[in-house]
């Protein structure tokens, strides 16, 4: 079954460059937002700095920008709470939550895998 | 069970900076590698000018890295044909195929989610 975007009335098709899915998946399919969701499953509501130390190695940019990107598309919500200083906490909704199943079977297939691919690697260099 | 990366010795962990699976997972979390391989599942065996056709938008540079990267990560084969012009033929590794799981997932995903996602953004906007 063909689903229809219901912005253009269009099929949805990740193929075509103009369609809202592209986009979409241009978000979700990264190593950010990867771990940034798989974290959220894991741990149920994290503070900024949660997620920073969590995550090693990504920049305050990277995370700060990708954490606007999956707020405004719908994934996480951001809590400002007037403590001093402001304590700000991120969670999934449930839209987010339903990213669950891709983004866990990435991280998965990843970790299970890289025996093989390092073997493949070594396989062409040698 | 946590799997042992063999090269290290370590744990497989994405979190971590330095494991081997963080940048396997920046190269399978893409969007350009979820349509590469999405489209090889779908149709087998295609050219470089077929690849280009099917994804709309992706340049010439990006196509050629993101294949060289697939390549070398041991997820697809490049066969060259020695007729006049050569013809380049790519195809899926079994490794290759079996990211058929969670990228399919993803493209899955993005297409039957996104009138939820436009429609938490209009709620944003509005």
């Amino acid at each position: 079954m063909t689903l229809l975007v219901e912005s253009s009335g269009l099929p949805a098709d990740v193929y075509s460059a103009k369609c809202p899915t592209r986009q979409v998946l241009d978000h979700i399919a990264g190593k950010w937002t990867v771990l940034i969701v798989d974290a959220l499953l894991q741990q149920g509501t994290m503070r900024y700095t949660d997620l920073s130390r969590r995550i090693e190695g990504v920049s305050q940019k990277m995370l700060t920008q990708t954490l606007r990107s999956l707020e405004s598309d719908g994934f996480i919500t951001r809590t400002m709470h007037p403590t001093i200083p402001p304590r700000v906490d991120y969670d999934l909704t449930p839209l987010g939550r339903s990213l669950a199943e891709p983004i866990t079977a990435l991280r998965r297939w990843t970790e299970e895998h890289i025996n093989d691919i390092e073997r493949a690697r070594n396989a062409q260099a040698s």
